[in-house]
């Protein structure tokens, strides 16, 4: 994955402050708060129908990242560096049976009226959802780990996310038991820390344009998996 | 990876006690504790030289325990599944610097005399050893996660290794410090418990006969792989 492109033929790599502009620059403009889906789920104009439809559709992105997080894992090549990914695998199946954010996502679902096999049951997902989730997990088994660490960087607009989320639902789903949004809470603080610690370990592997232009690519490849997830679920619906 | 071979058409599956008994039987006449090599390594014939080769091979593939482990952890489905699985790269890359089953490798190799960046450059190691290894990894890479786990289950055969090879390392090469064999100390227990978790895992998944024969395949792979490296270490010295 070292073709020259030739935008990038000649040119010098970009300085640290240029190439995270860039990054953030894609966020900014491809995350999916910009979808239609999710800015009337933010507006209070979404159905108990479509929310639960949501939820069961995000809980099979959900089930499918720590799947992710250990393929990355299994692309770092020393023990400190593992140590410090591993963390995430915690953060999401949790340390007990008392639970990570996996646990967190089924209560939110309960807190809407779906039960626990519902949601673990793949077969009632969209098939469009189950592809983008799957192009996801296919990407970090496939490419170079800068590649998948790269795409998890959708998590430097996670927290804004989740605090206007947060807000959202108090205001226009009070329906669903508050204690449900504790994944949504957990996520601010954890989303803004994975977010630092990836960009962190991007910047010192992405040395060269080429690699440079990559860990951008894969960003937004990114955002577009999370974009066809919520295609799918607009559509799948009545 | 369901094809009828023709000795399994129409059989039934193996009661566990049998299955087992299959599976213990490969690593009693396979296991790498009957290679020519090891038998002269506890028979104390090894020259300081040839230990240290066969240190620096075996340091190969230990970095890549974490690795295979990692991709496991990718295969299993379920947070308790993981969970249970995770503890293993903990073992081996520690919670913290003060390490794990790499950082007491490390040590080893220390105590006879080679340094720790000798032991992570792996243009030193021996093709044979490096193909070997990464035949390892490319396995629990591709396969299905029972196929993986079942090529775990050496460890049966583990903890009773380790212990001759305490005696032998006290005895024949007493110019090794006592403290540079904690690895094989940890191992005897920790060997005993995570064959005891593969094996119930194995047991758990392989229920028909199809599934039943790729584990004893995998596992006769696996000790496919230890021989290989003996042989490549073996074969690679003055």
């Amino acid at each position: 994955m070292t073709a020259v492109t030739p935008e990038l033929d000649g040119r010098a790599a970009w300085p640290a402050a240029e190439f995270t502009a860039r990054l953030r620059a894609v966020t900014a403009t491809r995350y999916h708060d910009r979808h239609p889906f999710n800015q009337r789920m933010h507006r209070g104009e979404l159905t108990p129908a479509e929310l639960r439809r949501w939820i069961a559709a995000r809980f099979h992105y959900q089930r499918h990242i720590p799947v992710k997080d250990a393929l990355i894992l299994a692309g770092l090549d020393r023990p400190e560096e593992r140590r410090a990914w591993l963390r995430r695998i915690h953060d999401q199946d949790g340390t007990d049976a008392s639970g990570g954010g996996i646990e967190r996502w089924l209560r939110l679902g309960e807190a809407a009226g779906l039960d626990r096999e519902e949601l673990w049951d793949a077969s009632r997902v969209p098939p469009g959802v189950r592809f983008a989730v799957e192009a996801y997990v296919t990407f970090c088994r496939r490419r170079p780990v800068l590649d998948a660490v790269a795409a998890s960087l959708t998590e430097l607009s996670a927290p804004d996310l989740m605090r206007t989320r947060i807000a959202a639902f108090e205001h226009h789903y009070p329906w669903i038991e508050a204690a449900g949004l504790a994944y949504f809470r957990t996520r601010v603080t954890q989303g803004a820390r994975d977010a630092e610690q990836a960009l962190a370990l991007v910047l010192a592997r992405a040395r060269t344009p080429e690699e440079q232009q990559r860990a951008v690519t894969a960003l937004e490849f990114k955002c577009e998996v999370l974009w066809a997830l919520l295609d799918a679920v607009d559509r799948s619906g009545p």
